[in-house]
C-alpha cells in the first residue's frame, strides 16, 4: 500500500520525486493572495507610485525573483526553466466591514518541462506580499496575508484546475 | 517633507535603510499563520508523522532555512547573524464551519543587532506553509493559507508590539 | 597533445566543459558514505527518530537540496535540471573492531540531459553526513566520514560503471 | 529530561539552537580529511599546476567559498562573520599498501562569535574534496574521500579539542 | 619577503585574508559607473519612468541585492552585515562627441565591520549596470560599460581615499 | 502600441518575459572588458601566476561562476541550462599613453535553449573584472573596468551580432 503522500520514499522519508518518466508538457499555473493593511497604508503606497517610491515596483521583482529561487527554498522542488513569468497588483482602497484596504497579488508562471509550476507561483505571491509588508511596516506592523492559494493550473497528466476564488473561511 | 515609507531615497528610488546610527539591542519577533486543508489532508499528514513521512519535519527546516534566507530573498532587508529561529506547528483536526482542518504555524526569530527580526519570523512562516501545500498538493490543491501576520516583537527604538491572533476580515 | 583533464582550456585555465555537442539521455548515479560514530551517539539518533528529534529527517533535506546546489557550489559543475533525488541511510549500530558504531548514506540522482549526476549524488552524501555531524556533534566531537564515493552511474558515452564498495585504504 | 541533542525543541522537531546568550569569543576550528587516487591521476594535477591546469587552485576557491556557505547548506547551522578561512593540500604520491596515491587537505576558519566554526572547516573540506573529484573524474572514477573530520578547535564554553589524526577505521 | 597581495597564502594559494585583528570601524565606499546607449534608448527609459515601465526602478533593487550577495560571488570577500546601501542615478541625454547618451550610476555602502565595504559598492554598480543593459537589449544591443570604479571609501587602517573621477583612458 | 522594452507588461511592470512561444536553438556569447591598472600592479599578478598566487585562476573561477549565477542575480533573466563556459585573458604590460597597463577579459557562453545568453557572457566579464580588483586593490586602489559589452552573439531569431570592440568614448 502506498503512501498517498508521495513525497517519502519506502523507508517513509522525504524524497524529490522521480518525474523522469513524466512527459515534457507546457504547464501554467496562477496563485493569488491578498495584502490587508490600514487605508492610509495603501494610500500612502498609491501616492508613492505616482511621485516618489514605488513599493510595488520592489514586490514586482521579488515576486519574480522568488518564482526562479522556488526549488532553492521549498526543498522538494524540481529545478525547472521557467519560461515566464508575471505578476499583477489590484488595489482595493474601499475598507471592507472590517475597515481595511486591501492589495490583490496574482502571479502566473509558465514553463515547459515535466512538472508544473505551482509552487512557483505560490513563492511568486507570498514574496511578494512579504516585500510590501517589509517596506511599510514602518507604518503598519498590522498588516497581514490572506487567501493565498491556487486558482489555476494547466498541463501535465492531471489536467486542468481552476477556481474563483481562494475560499475564505 | 520626508516620505513615512522610510525604504526610499529623496529621488524616490528604494534604499536598504541606513541602520549604522541603531543601537545593537536583542531583539525577537514571533509570526504566525494558518495552512487550510481537506480533513482527509491533515489526517494524512499525522499519520505520515506516526508511521512514514513526517511533512511537518521538512516543513520544519524549510522555515527555518527561509528565515536565515530572508535577506536574500526579500530586497531592502538588511543581513542579519540570526541567533535563534524556533518554530511549533499546532493540528486542528476537527473541521470549522467551513468544513476545513488546519495547521497553526509559528515562528520565533532572535538576533542582537541594529534591526529587527519580523521579517524573518514572517519568511519562516511563509517557506514552512508552502513546504506544507508542496508535500500535500498531489492529494489537496485546494489548501490555502490564512492570517499570516505579526503577533510579537521586542527590542529596538519602537519597543514591544503584541497582539492575540492575526486579525480575520 | 591534450590534457587529459578535461576541465582546462588551451591557456592551463579552468573552463566548464563545452558539453553542447553530447546527447541527451537519462543519466543515473549513485554514490555512497559512512559516518563514524561514538555507539552512544547512534542510540541517541535512533532514540530521537522514534520518540523526539529526528536527525536523519534533517539530514535527508540537507540531501536532497544538496544535490539542488551542486552547480553552485562545484565550480566547473554544469546546471542541470534534476528529476529525482533518493537518499537512504543504513544503520550499523554493532561496534566494529574500532568500537564504532555507523551510519550509511546512499545518494541516488537521476537527469535526462547532456551529463552525467556523479558531482550531484556526491555532494547530496557529503551535505547529508555534514548534516549528521552538526546535529550530533554536542555529543560527539570525534565523529568523521569515509568512504565517500561513487557506486554506480549509468547514461552518456562513457557507459555504466558499478563497484561493490568504495574502496576501503 | 532534555534530549542531548540540543538541535531539538520540547516538540522533538529541529529548531536553530538560541546562543544568544552565548558570550562572543574568538573561535578557531581546524578540519582535514583525504582524497585517494591513482598515481597517475596526482600525477596529471602536480603537472597541471606547473605548466597548466591547476586542479588546487579550483579546490581551494571551492573550499573557501564551501566554507561562507555553511550556513546556507547545512540546515541548523547559525550565519556567521568568518573572519578568515585558508585551505592548504599535502600531496602524498608514494603509493600505500592499497596502491594508491592521495591528496590531504586541511581548511583552517576563523571567527569572532557566538559560536564555533566547526562545520565552516569540514564543509571547506567536503568542497574541496568535492572539486578534486569533478575536476579529475574523466581520467579517474574510483577516487574517495576518507577520514573526513576535526582535528582542532579553540574558543566557546566547551575550550579546546586536539587530535592528532582523524581516526582511521 | 611577503606576496603583497596578500590574499594569498605561503604555498602561493588563494585565501580568505585573516581580519580578526584589524578592529571594527565604520566604513563607506562609494563606486560609479557608466552605462553608454543610443540617445533614442535613454529616451525609452526616461519615458518609461513616467509612463510605463520603469528600467532604474529594476535596476536599483538589483544593486542593493548584488551588494549583499558580494561575499557570495566574489571569492574572497568575507561577509558583512551592511548597515546601508543606496544608489543613484544620473542622466546625461546630451549626445557627446561620440554621439551617445549615458547613465551614471553612484552606490554608496555602510558597514560597522572590520573590513571594507570596497566591494559591495563595486558589485552594486556592475549589477546595476548588467540590468540597465538587460532591460534594454532589446532595443541597442550595442550599450557597454565604462569608468566602473572607486570613488570614496573611508574607515579601516588604510583611511580615507577620494577620486573627482574614476579616470578615462 | 506597445513598449519597446519588453520586459514590461501592460500596467508597466517589469516582467520576466515569456519565451514558451520560441524555439530551441545554440545559442552563443562573447563578451569583453578592460581593466585598467598600474604597470607595477600587472607585474606583481604576472610574477604570482609563475611562482605563488594567481589571481587570475581566482578570477577566471568566479567569471564561470557568475554566468552560472546570472539568472540569479539579473532580475528579468531567464534560468538557462549553460552547456559551456570559458574564459580568456589577455595582458597588456606596456603602458599606453595614460601610462596605465590592462588585462583584456573575453567570455563566451553556450546554451541550447529558447533565450540568449548575451548576460550570463557580460556577467561573466564582470564577475572576472570584480575579482582581480578585489584580490588586488590592497596594492592599487584606482584600477577601474571600462569598454564592458558584448562582441558576439548567434543563435535565436534576431540572428548574428558582431563587433570588433566594444566602442571607446
Amino acid at each position: 500500500m502506498n503512501n498517498p503522500l508521495t513525497h517519502f520514499n519506502e523507508e517513509g522519508r522525504a524524497r524529490m520525486v522521480d518525474v523522469s518518466e513524466k512527459s515534457v508538457t507546457e504547464r501554467i499555473a496562477t496563485a493569488q493572495g491578498t495584502v490587508y493593511m490600514q487605508p492610509e497604508t495603501l494610500r500612502l503606497i498609491q501616492e508613492g507610485r505616482i511621485k516618489k517610491g514605488d513599493v510595488l515596483a520592489v514586490a514586482q521583482v521579488a515576486g519574480i525573483q522568488g518564482a526562479k529561487k522556488t526549488s532553492d527554498v521549498i526543498p522538494m522542488c524540481h529545478p525547472l526553466l521557467l519560461t515566464g513569468v508575471d505578476i499583477q497588483f489590484e488595489e482595493y482602497p474601499e475598507p471592507g466591514a472590517h475597515g481595511l484596504s486591501s492589495i490583490g497579488i496574482t502571479a502566473t508562471v509558465k514553463v515547459t518541462g515535466q512538472t508544473g509550476v505551482e509552487m512557483e507561483a505560490l513563492t511568486a505571491v507570498s514574496m511578494a506580499a512579504l516585500t510590501i509588508y517589509d517596506m511599510c511596516k514602518a507604518v503598519d506592523r498590522d498588516m497581514f496575508f490572506n487567501q493565498i492559494g491556487l486558482t489555476y493550473k494547466t498541463g501535465g497528466k492531471s489536467g486542468t484546475f481552476t477556481r474563483q476564488n481562494v475560499s475564505e473561511v
